[in-house]
């Protein structure tokens, strides 16, 4: 197998793999709404066809469960070679794009793909909704699989993949996990997930993201009286469901901004000494990054003995992410409130356990039940597990090695504060691990208007999937 | 003067006063609807006409600013009679009503009143939007004055009452500040005030309140980042406005329940040994008003070595009314706030100053700012000062008595958590104190669908107010 040959031919064929892009760009497959229903299903068949093109066998399958609504399935699959020994990788991406609101934010119509010069001159770059997150990452592995089939005549040039692409991402995933257990068959065969999602250093930095985030979302109701009274003839004399609520809340921090609930960082994986000395290399400019969401040096703010590249990558947390009670509208009303409510979730890492944390969650509460009051049902709005993988696993180092052979630089080993549950859920309960190659920029402005996806970055991801081909051979050999 | 005579012809006349009444209410005096200003206008004309009828002197006064907006003060005054002695009064109340939203949960309409028999069999009631707050209250004083003005052929029978009825009062009172700086000759004439617009403790126990508590209503903002930022990507980073407005409001409060911003108690009136032992022999059930609102015992909470009642009617309270920020929609949003906001409101006694403690308020924030944040302006959305009388006070005595042989019951002294800013205005700006002498029930509910009056209250209150200038009379005896 030539990949240089496979290389040239992508080359070559640039302008039809932006073109291809573009087409499936124009589908405007805004999974979440059912009024898209029909063109998210249409974008699903782009993709089943062009996988076809490629050589793998591709069906949709259907995941609504019954009585219920779904987003198709991209379900494909390649063989190996007689004489492949490599590992079979799993293909994870995602067709359904973020809802292009607000529309008048955008310079051109979201679903019409245009390609303008990068603002600070360096190259070009595809303008539209999902033009980075997650059609144009995913369309790097498809350009690159169409070199591979162009070239060898094979459906990956002979590595053995299957392929995910859902339509409900955006969505919350609400049906992956019936999928993978109703596919444990072909999924259990795959050696490791391979997902081009996430982002790089900066630009003209790849990186390879070794770690996300778990995340439990939690949605909470402290009660008091059963109904609202008159802050005038009841203050003073009960409980204030929204004074409490501060109290209570103002408990799952020290004075260090550590979270107090007991247990909490039982599992945590501590910070190794090596992964601090890698970091501070990277040279990231945390001022820098303060000051672009307009705080000052004092804005450092987080767990003491941890610098904010640390807090964010290796730190799990705690956080208000709304919160309300009473009157909200303009000018007074002088309201004792019936409840209060705040919406706190918690960013993991490895090896905490969302079930474990958000029980934990649950007994503290009650531990800490402000007098007089009750607290409603706690409510799940979603559990992750958080990923790490081991940065010397030969997979990694493979992707790491294709990286570098496809631009040049040292791929940087980065973590993501982030979460990508399909990773925890994937590691769950098939036990495979993901390796995260992602070409996207911070400024992409991926889930707002004028989303965009740099070309250098879409040409970097293609080579380096292609290359990355070759270096699964190479494991086998 | 023969108050016996004034009885009498109430007594003969209650149907007419009750008709007077009736037809006072069927005017929707919406008075903080623009839509309703015709109407409203026409019940301050109704409200002149019928005070002129009973020998007073009435001009409506125009109260709007300059290009503005405002309904007109019903402003009177009756002559002393040449061998009076006693005190000068100031009749104060208001003839505009709440809106009458939600109308759908009314049994007939707002405005159609109508006379139902009470739910417990115990006599009458008038159902209205109005019917007791505050038409139905004022009435008992204008019928009063018709009766003394039929029998003695003066205007309320030769007692000197200066009469400021406005229409501003549900929609804040915006207007009156300026009203009472710009009629301080009048006004300034008079000796105390006279308020109809409480309660009584209860059925068949009338009660004088001697104390309302004053008002300071604020709004803040604590900000953070300059937008809201993606609680993956930036949780444990930077501050969280949410976190930290609750770890802040959280301090407002020790465990005790004491306000803790320096210097909020030093003007607070103590509480003497006297009102304390008052207030028990008041026989107030404190587990039933508990249970009224869905509490149980655990349900008593507040500032420690206080009984409930002692907490509403002597201590001064810190409430969060509101609060919001960040994501309260549907299910997960993972976001971390570029602000949050709260409504915080204290609850005032003598003799503490409210301006004072906004300032100490907005002090104490200062020096509570979270480390990487900023506070936004503290809106004050009003301020209300709290009012104590003397119960010795000649003027509370005779108000007393007055009750006391009107009704053959004693008038319980009783103070009251809510805030009637009008009182606080006039002692600040003319140095008068007030006499809350107010028939309502605690089940009226005013400001809600289905507000009535009972007949009986309505008649005690006409009796009491009648007797009221006769106790006048002996005061200058």
């Amino acid at each position: 197998m030539s990949v240089d040959k496979v290389l040239e031919w992508v080359e070559a064929h640039d302008k039809e793999s932006l073109d291809n892009l573009i087409e499936w760009l124009k589908i405007p497959s805004i999974g979440t709404d059912p009024a898209y229903d029909a063109e998210t299903r249409r974008a699903a068949e782009w993709c089943r066809d062009h996988l076809r093109g490629s050589g793998f066998e591709v069906d949709l399958v259907e995941t609504a469960p019954p009585g219920g609504r779904g987003q198709p399935m991209v379900f494909g699959r390649s063989e190996a070679a007689p004489d492949y020994k490599g590992p079979r990788v799993l293909f994870y991406g995602h067709y359904d794009v973020q809802p292009p609101d607000p529309l008048e934010l955008w310079d051109n119509p979201p679903f019409e793909p245009v390609i303008r010069p990068a603002e600070d001159g360096m190259g070009e770059r595809i303008v539209a909704r999902g033009a980075e997150d997650d059609k144009g990452q995913v369309a790097m592995f498809l350009a690159a699989m169409r070199g591979w089939k162009e070239v060898s005549g094979l459906a990956a040039g002979g590595v053995p993949i299957t392929v995910m692409i859902e339509g409900e991402e955006e969505s919350g995933s609400v049906n992956l996990e019936r999928f993978v257990q109703s596919h444990k068959d072909e999924l259990g065969k795959c050696d490791f997930v391979l997902i081009s999602d996430t982002t790089m250093l900066g630009r003209g930095r790849p990186a390879i993201t070794y770690g996300v985030r778990g995340l439990v979302y939690t949605e909470i109701t402290l009660h008091g009286p059963d109904h609202d009274l008159h802050s005038g003839l009841w203050g003073g004399k009960c409980p204030n469901p929204l004074n409490e609520l501060s109290k209570t809340l103002a408990k799952l921090w020290d004075d260090d901004y550590r979270v107090t609930i007991p247990g909490f960082y039982d599992d945590v994986r501590p910070l190794s000494d090596e992964e601090r000395t890698l970091w501070k290399k990277l040279g990231i400019d945390e001022k820098a990054a303060l000051e672009s969401v307009g705080l000052g040096p004092d804005g450092d703010v987080g767990e003491a003995g941890y610098s904010m590249t640390e807090r964010e990558w290796a730190r799990p947390t705690c956080d208000i992410n709304g919160m309300w009670g009473g009157y909200t509208g303009e000018g007074a009303k002088t309201v004792i409130p019936s409840y209060a409510k705040a919406k706190v979730s918690f960013r993991l890492v490895a090896d905490q356990e969302p079930r474990k944390i958000f029980d934990a969650f649950k007994a503290w509460l009650e531990a800490n039940t402000p007098k007089g009051c009750r607290w409603g049902e706690v409510i799940d709005h979603g559990l992750g597990l958080g990923v790490t993988l081991p940065v010397e696993s030969r997979e990694l180092r493979a992707a790491a090695r294709a990286i570098n052979r496809a631009s040049g630089a040292e791929a940087a080993l980065i973590k993501s504060g982030g979460s990508i549950p399909v990773a925890g859920l994937l590691k769950q309960d098939l036990g495979l691990d993901t390796i995260f190659m992602g070409f996207g920029l911070e400024d992409d402005r991926i889930h707002s208007p004028n989303e965009k996806f740099e070309v250098e970055c879409f040409r970097l991801g293609t080579r380096s999937h292609a290359v990355f081909i070759d270096e699964m051979w190479k494991l086998g050999e």
